[in-house]
C-alpha cells in the first residue's frame, strides 16, 4: 500500500455538506493501489464500556484521473457531527487512517486519533441558486451582437462587419439591437444572458470603466436597458453583469484626480501608488492589472472604495433587478471584499448568482461565502484539447475531466460555469480547424455534461476567428451566411437537456470507458429512473463499440432519432468517424 | 520518484502571505525521496519571445514527519503576483511539478501549467495582535483560585481545599481572591490571564450560562471585575475572558422560555428544537452540547441570537476593556458566525485576540478571517506523550512536532496557544507520575518553544489531580504545601523567555537531532544575531551528546548558569538523567 499517497483533508472537496443533512466524504488513493475503502464514522460524544461507537459504511470510486483514484461515500448523521477515517484494504493488508495518521486496527479509546466534521451548520452549506443548474447561458460582447439604433453609434462607427474587429473600432453593437434579435436567442433555448461590460468606458470591450453607475451610451440609456431586462425576464432569460471591481479604467473620474492632484488627491487611497508623482513608463509605478496603465488596480480594502463598489453591487439589482453578476479579475481582489460583496448581493437578492473569473484552482473562493461558481476553463481546455485540438487521447481526457470535478464538491460541480469559449479565446471552430464534425462534438460534450454551460454569441452558426480581438466579429444576422444546420444541432441539444432532466444536472455524471485506441469515450449520465448512455467517437474512423447496458431486453431510446431498441439491439453498434449516440434506458 | 506523495496546494499551510510583502511556499515529498527542490516563480504578466519569464530559488527541508518531508521558501514577489511551480531532483531524475500535474522541463509556453498566489491583498494577511507573541498565560479556574470575599460565598460553600473537588460542589473562589494573590501571578512573570466562564451560570465552572451580560455573583459584582481588570493592566497583564457561545445553560431564560411557552415561544428558534413537546430522556429532542441537556445548542445563524451574542462580545470589550475571547467548543458554531464575531470584536479593539477551543487539525478557522489562534491540544499530546509518559520516543516526538508546525502557516504557529493542561485534562504532574524532573522538561519544552504558552493554574508549585474535576483542586496557598523550588524553576523559564527574545517567537525553532537510543533531542532556536541549542536527555539514565555549533572557539553563554565558555569546550558534553542544557552563541 502506497500510504504516503492518500490524502484526506475535511472542509473542502474531501470533505464537505452537500446540503442541509448530508455530508461528502471522499479520499485519494494511489491508482491501482487500494481495492477496497470503507469509511468509519460516529457521533464524537457516543460511547459505551467498550470504547467509541462507530459504523462503518463502503465508499466507490467515483472517478480516477492520471495518478490517483478518488473514493467517494454520502453521510447523513444524525446529529449533524461526525469524526471519521477510513479503512483502506489491499490484497491481505488492512490499514486504518485518521487525522493523526495510520493505524493496523480501528483505536477505540480517543476520537482524536479521526478526522473531525464537527457540526453541519446551515450558514456553512455551500448553496448556489437553484435555477442556475437549468440555465443555459449565452455571452454577448454587446459592441459585437447587433446594431438596433444607428443614431447612438460612437464616432467613426464602421459598417457592420465591414471589416475585422481591431483594438479600437467601433461597429456600434448596442441594447436595442439585442432586443430586436431576442428571438434568435429564444429560437435557440437560451434562459440566461451574460453581458460583458455595459458600463460607460473607453474601449470597445468596455473592461477600462469610466462610470460604474452609467450605461455607456454607445449601448443605449437606462430605459433601454430596462426594457432589455423586461424582455428577457418576459423570455425566462436571466441577466447577468460583468463586474470589472479588480480595476477601474485610466478615465475614471477618481483616478484622474489622482493624476491631477497626485498625492493631495482625496482619492489617493483608491487605489495602489507606490510613489508620486505618477508615471506610466516603463512601468506604471501604481498597481494595474496586468502591467496595462489604462487598468489601475481599485484599493477593496479602501472603506470609501469599498462603499462605493457594494453599492454599484446593489444599484443595478434594485434598479435593473438583474440576476447575477460576473466578476472579472476575481482572483485579485481580496477575499475580504468578495465576502462582504456576497452578504450585499444576496440580501438584496437571495437568488442571485455569483460567479468569478478565475481561470485556476478554485477551492478557496467556493467555500459558500464568495462565490456560487467560477468560470471553468479547465473544463473548456480539456474539452478544446480533445475534441478540437486532438492533441489529447481519450484517456487523457477522462483523467482531466475526471480531476476538475474532484477538486471541487458536487454542489459546485453542479452550477460550474461551463464555456467552450470567450471574448478571451479563439472561436472555437477555429481552434476546431473548422471541422465542424468536431464542432459539433465539443457542443455535445458540454450539453450532456453537468454544470450550468455557456454559448458565446455566433459560436451556434459557425462564427470563426482568432484570439481576441479576432474573436470579437459582429455577429453575422445574414441568414445565408449562418451555418443553419449547426444552429439546428445545437438547438436540439439544449432542447433534450431541458426535456431530459438527467441529461443536465439531475444526472450523475460518470464516465464508463476511454479507449485510446479508438479514442472514444462512453459516459453515463444517471438518475433514479433512468441511464443515459452517451458514446463519441472523437475519430475520423468508423468503430465499433459496445455499451455496458445493466439488463438485457431493456427498452432503449435512441434521444437523438427517437427510436426505440431494445437493449440487446444496441449492445454492440457502430459509430461513424466524429460520430455520437445518446441511448436512454429507464429503470423500472 | 515517488510523485505521488507530493503534495500542495495554495492559500493554507503550503502557501500563504507571511506578512504584506512574503509569501511563504512550502512542498511536502515523501521522507528521504528527493534530494533537491528548486521554486520557479515569476510574475503572471511578464514574457519575452521566448515565453514566461521566471526564477528560481532554493527550498530546504524545514522538517520532516513520520512520512514526509517538508520543503520551504520565502519569496517577496515585487508586484504581489506569483505563478509558481516546483523544480524536484532525485539522482539524475527531474521532474517539475505545477497545478496540471508533472512535466519533464520547464513549460514556458502558458502560466497555467503553474500554481497560482494570485495577489497578496494585506486584507487576507493572517495577522494575530503583535503582543500575543511575547505573553505568557496563566489560566484560572475562578471558583478554585482564591476565595477573597467569604461574604458572596454561595450556599454550602465548603472550606477552602477541605475536600476533593466534585461536579458540584463550591469553594468560594472569587474576583477578591485573585486580586489579593495578584503577587503570586506578577513574581511568576505572567503576562496574560485567562478566566473559564465568569458570567452568571448555574454550575460551579460556569459552561451553563444563565446569563452573558451579567458577573456570577459568587465571583463578585461588575465594579470588582472591573478592578480586577485594571489590577491586572497595571502589571502590565492581559485578561482574555471564556465565550461559551456553542450554547447556552439550560436556566437561560430564552430557554426556559421555550420549555415552558413550548411552540408558542418567541425563542423557539433561538435553539435547534427538532419536536415539541421538548424532552430531555433518553435524549434530549434538541440539539446540545454533546449529549448534555443542560446545554442546549444555541442558533448562531438566527439573526436576534447573532445580535445578542455579538452584543455580549462587544459589551465586555467596551465596558471593561478585557483584551480577548477563548472561544468555548469553537469547532461546533458556524464559519459564519465566527467572521462576523471577528468583525465585532476587532471593531472595538483592533488588538484583541480571538482563540478558539479547537482539539483538531485548524485549518479552516485560521485563514485570516476568523481566529487568532486555536489552543493547541496536538502540541499538548505530543508533549505530554514524550516527556511527561514516556510513550514515545524522541523520534516519534520530533516528527509529532514537526507535523504539528507544517499543518499551519508559520505566522499562526508564533501566536499558537500552547497549553500543557487545563481545566479539561488531568493535571501534568498526576500524568507524569509525579516525577518533578519531567514536569520540569515540560516546562522548559514549552517555555521555549514558538506561539504563546499557557500555564494552568497551581502547575507551576506542582498540583496534583486526574481528570475533571480531579483537576480541579483548590489553589494551594500555604507556602510549606507549595513547591517553591517548581516555582522558581518556571519562574527562571519565563524570565530567561523574557530577556533573551530568540527563546520567544523571535527564534526559528528546528529540531537538529533526535535520538530512539539514548532518547534526547537537541533543537536550536535562531535569530538573526544568535543561536541558541537547547538539549534535553529524556531518559532516566546520563548521556552524552555533542552540539553542532558551527564555529570552533566562538564564545557560548549557558543561559542556565551564565557560564561563558568556547563553543570548543561545550561541544561534547554529559547531561544527567533528564538533565538539559541552554547553550547560547551569539554571532559576530
Amino acid at each position: 500500500m502506497n500510504i504516503e499517497s492518500i490524502y484526506h483533508r475535511p472542509k473542502n472537496n474531501y470533505a464537505y455538506a452537500y446540503n442541509d443533512k448530508t455530508l461528502h466524504i471522499r479520499i485519494r488513493t494511489k491508482k491501482n493501489d487500494i481495492e477496497k475503502v470503507n469509511l468509519i464514522f460516529g457521533d464524537p460524544y457516543t460511547w459505551n464500556e467498550d470504547g467509541w461507537i462507530f459504523s462503518t459504511k463502503h465508499m466507490t470510486i467515483s472517478g480516477s484521473d492520471q495518478l490517483f483514484d478518488y473514493w467517494f461515500v454520502e453521510v447523513a448523521p444524525e446529529f449533524r457531527r461526525m469524526r471519521y477515517g477510513f479503512e483502506l484494504m489491499s490484497g491481505n493488508e488492512t490499514m486504518v487512517y485518521g487525522e493523526k495518521g495510520f493505524f493496523d486496527q480501528i483505536p477505540t479509546d480517543d476520537t482524536s486519533y479521526f478526522f473531525c466534521f464537527p457540526f453541519l451548520n446551515k450558514a456553512d452549506v455551500f448553496h448556489a441558486p437553484d435555477w442556475v443548474k437549468d440555465t443555459v447561458w449565452y455571452q454577448i460582447f454587446p459592441e459585437r451582437f447587433a446594431n438596433g439604433d444607428p443614431k447612438i453609434n460612437p464616432e467613426n462607427t464602421l459598417p457592420w462587419g465591414s471589416t475585422e474587429p481591431k483594438w479600437d473600432n467601433f461597429f456600434g453593437g448596442d441594447f436595442e439591437g439585442i432586443i430586436q434579435h431576442i428571438d434568435h436567442i429564444v429560437e435557440l433555448g437560451i434562459t440566461g444572458l451574460y453581458f460583458t461590460p455595459i458600463f460607460k468606458a473607453y474601449s470597445n470591450h468596455k473592461y477600462d470603466t469610466i462610470d460604474y453607475m452609467e450605461i455607456d451610451p454607445q449601448f443605449g440609456d437606462k430605459a433601454t436597458f430596462k426594457r432589455l431586462v423586461d424582455v428577457c425576464h418576459q423570455h425566462g432569460i436571466k441577466v447577468m453583469l460583468d463586474a470589472v471591481f479588480n480595476h477601474s479604467g485610466y478615465y475614471f473620474p477618481p483616478f484622474q484626480d489622482v493624476l491631477k492632484n497626485q498625492e493631495h488627491s482625496k482619492y489617493k487611497d483608491w487605489f495602489h501608488i507606490r510613489d508620486f508623482p505618477i508615471i506610466t513608463k516603463p512601468r506604471p509605478n501604481y498597481d494595474t492589472f496586468a502591467f496595462t496603465e489604462q487598468m489601475p488596480k481599485l484599493n477593496t480594502e479602501n472603506a470609501e472604495v469599498k462603499e462605493y463598489l457594494l453599492n454599484v453591487a446593489r444599484y443595478w439589482i434594485e434598479e435593473f433587478d438583474i440576476d447575477g453578476w460576473r466578476l472579472d479579475v476575481a482572483n485579485e481582489v481580496d477575499h475580504s471584499f468578495w465576502r462582504e460583496f456576497r452578504k450585499t448581493v444576496k440580501s438584496v437578492k437571495p437568488d442571485a448568482y455569483i460567479l468569478g473569473e478565475i481561470w485556476h484552482d478554485s477551492m478557496p473562493w467556493l467555500q459558500g461565502d464568495q462565490f456560487d461558481a467560477v468560470m471553468n476553463y479547465p473544463f473548456t481546455q480539456s474539452a478544446l484539447d480533445f475534441f478540437a485540438k486532438g492533441t489529447i487521447n481519450a484517456d487523457v481526457f477522462a483523467q482531466r475531466i475526471s480531476h476538475v470535478l474532484h477538486s471541487y464538491p458536487n454542489n459546485v460541480n453542479e452550477v460550474s460555469f461551463n464555456l467552450l469559449g470567450s471574448h478571451d479565446t479563439p472561436r472555437i471552430l477555429t481552434i476546431a480547424n473548422e471541422n465542424k464534425d468536431r464542432l459539433k462534438l465539443l457542443f455535445l460534450f458540454q450539453l450532456t455534461f453537468i454544470g450550468s454551460p455557456c454559448i458565446y454569441y455566433g459560436d451556434e452558426i459557425g462564427m470563426t476567428g482568432g484570439q481576441d480581438p479576432g474573436c470579437r466579429k459582429c455577429m453575422i444576422w445574414d441568414k445565408q451566411e449562418q451555418d443553419l444546420e449547426l444552429f439546428e444541432f445545437v438547438q436540439k441539444l439544449i432542447s433534450l437537456r431541458k426535456k431530459v432532466p438527467a441529461l443536465g444536472n439531475k444526472g450523475e455524471f460518470n464516465i464508463i470507458e476511454s479507449n485510446t485506441e479508438t479514442n472514444h469515450i462512453i459516459y453515463e449520465k444517471r438518475s433514479k429512473n433512468e441511464s443515459i448512455f452517451i458514446a463519441i467517437n472523437n475519430s475520423e474512423q468508423p468503430i465499433q463499440i459496445s455499451i455496458p447496458f445493466l439488463a438485457k431486453n431493456d427498452e432503449v431510446t435512441n434521444l437523438w432519432n427517437n427510436e426505440k431498441q431494445l437493449t440487446s439491439d444496441v449492445e454492440e453498434l457502430s459509430l461513424p468517424g466524429l460520430g455520437f449516440t445518446i441511448l436512454q434506458s429507464r429503470k423500472l
